[in-house]
């Protein structure tokens, strides 16, 4: 049975933690380093759910794309939530690791994961790493479509592809344009804007837009906006890692359990849609 | 018929501009002061369909929520969107005027325009402006409800009252806890959270909510969130400004024509609705 | 006729906003970008006066050294005195287009036009473009005289060959020395000292000097100073950017008509000589 | 005979060092504080010349009004010009004391000597000191003249009154406007315009203005402006200084020798009027 | 058996963190809030051998005087030995509290427990609060003497009074100067310097000096230096806090065993005097 | 006879001040450049006691390894201990001259000195500077010993080397570990622990250390601390430069007398041992 850091270690080469980003806070965030592993879950948010349901699994590893501690803390005292997911992991003999914007970009990622989800054939990165030669590893993917869809038919089409959350997908720009080429970026991209134009991409799939950025963004290009729930963007990347981390079992001989956790970390729980006719009252 | 500046000084009293946030942009935009102005349009965004709906109607003077220029510019040049409205406001002689976070503030003020859209009976600004004895002013505002509702029945009942968008309304929280005390703010409300918790409010109702904020206050509290378009929570504000500006024109004798826009700028344009079943695929 | 689109394009190749400083404020300000320009204006500064003549030329595009706003603005309104600018240049129709620090470092540029009208010789660059290979490219000029002169009488002749200004000129370091090589530039040169003595020039001719620099520069070094008013130094480039506008014209058959505005902006206008002896009053 | 600590003790309760402003650097620069001082000499700034006659004076103390260091230095080699400075007042028993913005705001400070020897009558500080309860310190004067003159008049005037430099005087705005209420400010003023606007005064006399300032005080309001040499607008203080010194030496019975510099250390040696006629030449 | 919320509850009250420093990381560390405590130990540095001698005894609590964490951590993974302090904790069910400059400056605080074991009497805090009416709590204390000492005998008196360490007490200054008031601090003091000046003390007892502090403050004044161990300045504060808690315990009737522990934590572990004759070698 | 500027050039080509920290202020302090030098005195300090020894000796220069004023000074008042020190050189005919850190990275530099007197073998830089392609300079050095010590026997060697000061040696880490190699940096390097773990080093010989760096580094290495005097690890290097000034009088036939200061002004003057038993009193 292989220790703690010997799985690290091999994390740590698909998703080096010194191509985080400076501001991102990646690498292993709980557990002795020579603790046994046998079995592993992958997931999402590291949230008190996923903590139970890796306790009930009798998880040794709980790998997750969010940090806990994006910032740093200086108290891990369980009266705070983010404190009693440290307890109950120490307690529960659970290491923690974290892969977040090294996955990102990671030849495969997490937009690589969100673009196999939706069927959508990978092009090239979207903001591309320099100093990967092969020009694969990079922030987003520009990809294109099979057949071309109406902004409205994509958007659909996403609905029906990506794990079912409360908020569904939101659509901005013209819904009857026409979409051949399509960037996608898991998880919040709206820094990302100046990169989708210049791509001449038609439409871009991300999530978390807010009102100001989308309305300049729709004002001053044709460019189709689609905003899923950002749970959702990601989340098919757990599937990607598992597999990777069950054929690196098998070439070890580690004979580890690897899951991929269905719980929605989403934090939306339901959905009203307008009930008046479009437009402000009369 | 009253000039451009005998309409701005009554509009400052309604919305002093020093009132406004530091890094806000308020006041008048464009426009000359000596400007006879007979016709005035409210809206909540400057943009292009709203500066053409005004140049249609024959409006002298359009007024907004939203700054066309929050950051300075150094150009008007019209190859760029702003700049196109400023010529256009310009060669159609209509001024433009913007009331923001002084009006947020203001009592009444956007915040109460939004509670009364939603039939709550306002007890208090949600952040007290220091600054004013009656205790009136300031952001939000915490509200009590007639009758207890479920967190779910409360979006569905917003979901009638605001001017419908595609977006909808977002729930995060437990749907079936009961809200009797909800604070309301117009707008992106994500930085007032803390100030939302101090006053123990059930639930929340803002606009532009994202992931991760969303994520740590429902695991790290009991509150609901509920989150509407941002146009939808700031547009009942254009009916209220309107009425106040026909009431100083009775006063004054002024005859103005005073409309509010029904264009929808929410930029969201559609919605899909989540099409598996609940939960990541199998 | 051109479209302004298309006059924009020739001005931008000589003068590309990208060699603009970072703090800097160049390109188009105003104006459709597919307006039609039979009539050009070339003019130091942006104010009221020049906007005037422009309107009753009949000029679509004015071309300016100085940038309007320098700094961002969140308002046109017309009450404030750019703001008039701004409304007046787009009720005539006129684009108003600058061409500042680009322009300075250009070849031909600002300080080049500036040697000619003193009938000096250029040798180099002051401060060097580092991107140019030719080494022609850089802020101010080092150049020769044919014949050496006192600095006294340098500055008789520069008062002679510059455009007529109140001011005049002002001389510090010692009069009697002589002067065989002396740097130039159009416009506030105080913080190219350095960039001076490190030439070895004898004199440096500039404008906008203030007594603790040039205290300073006269207590450490023999350099002499030639302070002339700001807007004299700059006005030979209009007569230099028009001809080569014409030039242009010429060769795509534009029949533009190019005038350079006669009309002194230097804002000093009247200048009282001491009239005690040298000195402080006994 | 007192020493340098005795003297310099009531140089300080003339002008607080403690309240110049945070960026300025006031106080004894050099000298043993128990040093015997018998003659003193009072001068703008404390350059070489200045230094020279100090040692042909015999003087023991140097008062300046500018800082020989305004920014820190670690170094008084006296291969530069002011370790020179350093070197020859220690080397000849002279100390340098330094009385800048804390002489500028007292009471009579700068801005009264500058009004003086215009013959104007200070009618309150231009910007006041608001820890004085009198209401008579603060920065710049704002003050009467006894008849109305014109702008130009009144620019005249000054250049009979002020000490002769080079540089003469500078007129800013209409020369034919009348001026009731004047503002002085010794040194540097153009941060002072909008508390010079706010007081409603029809000319603002000061030093070192620069083009853009100027254009934009003139484009904005009708105020005219008056531009002397920075050294002729302090020189007036040293002799209200000395004339200060002399009443302390007198009742202390300290029998001190008390001179004023005559030496003009304005950096402007020469100027040269335009000799063409006004305006651009043809 | 009280909680550990009841425990911190009271701990609170001795050491509001509110009143610890801006820069400062105070409060409980570890811990579940509901989790019973019956044995508490009292320490100066939360490292390894602290936490194994809780471990030995039992402890349900351990509180330190210096932070874990000073400045945040985004991991507590256990390869680091910060995050193998925080695993060996919650593993053993230790929770872990600080007590840092809330400590320094309560009444009684760490420099009262300071002079305490020097036998001086205290006499005022060095810097008083300013929000405490009694003036008695504050940083640092100034104290007297009963009976005059030589800088030199103060120190063979320190040397006897504190606990013992490899590194002894460092004294600068005059050895034979005569000290009649001292200014203690406990930990690193050489920020105070100027108060200590203030004060008039003749001598000042810290840690954790260095060079050039030292060297300016015994070339630019009188004052007398005795620099002990870190550690041993802040340890009698322990045994004063073990006080207090075993007060409140009585009277809480919670039966608390109360420790402090005698592991000596300071990191200097050797001393080796000069064995050659003082001065450099010939 | 030499001019100062002849000795300062030989000097700055041993220690070229752009090879100096940015934060550093090295060069000639004081002295104007022309003067002649015969007698030259070498020291760690420029404090009182060295420039009344300078005066004793007659010494026309002074070279210090510490700046007199590393911050900017705006004053050089003999009122001040460091205006003292500038007064008394400047009235005795003394220049100052500085190498600091340009001296530190120097081949052979401070490190080296220090090296030597410790008798230990220099393998290289401890921080390499990049732009010397011999990889011979750099800040402190990496060294072994002949023969294997245990860290105590180290610290007693060091204390028998070292000239003799009232701190003496201190340790930190266990006394009896074995040490090969060790790395050495005068005066304060508790900024170099990183680069000195990453050499793999036994031990570390510097001065200044203080409880937080030594506790952290000692509580998560295994690495040894040896901690002198700060003004004994840097005075070996008086003796080494003094040397090469011979070299360099010698060869131009200068026949300057050179003198290293052997008075102590490292700021410690006595030491008491703790005399209670190891650890905290019971």
């Amino acid at each position: 049975m292989p220790r703690l850091s010997d799985v690290i270690a091999e994390l740590d080469a698909l998703w080096p933690p010194e191509r985080a980003e400076q501001w991102d806070a990646v690498g292993t965030v709980a557990g002795y380093p020579d603790a046994e592993v046998s079995r592993v879950l992958f997931a999402v948010d590291p949230v008190q759910e996923i903590v139970d349901e890796a306790v009930r699994l009798g998880a040794d590893l709980l790998v997750t794309h969010h940090p806990l501690y994006l910032r740093g803390t200086t108290t891990v005292a369980a009266g705070h939530f983010k404190g009693r997911v440290v307890h109950d992991l120490i307690k529960n003999d659970i290491a923690l690791h974290v892969a977040h914007t090294n996955a990102d970009t990671a030849d495969p990622g997490v937009s690589d994961a969100l673009a196999g989800a939706l069927d959508l054939r990978v092009v090239r990165p979207l903001v591309p790493d320099d100093s990967d030669p092969s020009g694969r590893r990079g922030l987003g993917r520009v990809c294109e479509l099979d057949h071309p869809l109406t902004l409205r038919d994509f958007a659909e089409h996403a609905a029906k592809r990506l794990p079912a959350t409360a908020q569904g997908i939101r659509v901005a720009g013209n819904p009857d344009a026409l979409v051949r080429t399509v960037a996608v970026s898991g998880g919040s991209g709206d820094s990302l804007f100046d990169a989708v134009r210049a791509t001449g991409a038609d439409a871009f799939l991300t999530a978390d837009l807010r009102h100001h950025p989308v309305s300049e963004a729709t004002q001053g290009s044709p460019l189709g906006l689609v905003d899923a729930a950002h749970w959702a963007t990601e989340w098919p990347w757990c599937e990607l890692a598992a597999a990777q981390l069950d054929e690196i079992s098998d070439r070890h001989g580690w004979d580890l359990r690897v899951h991929v956790s269905k719980t929605v970390t989403d934090p939306w729980t339901a959905h009203a849609a307008s009930t008046t006719t479009a437009g402000a009252p009369n």
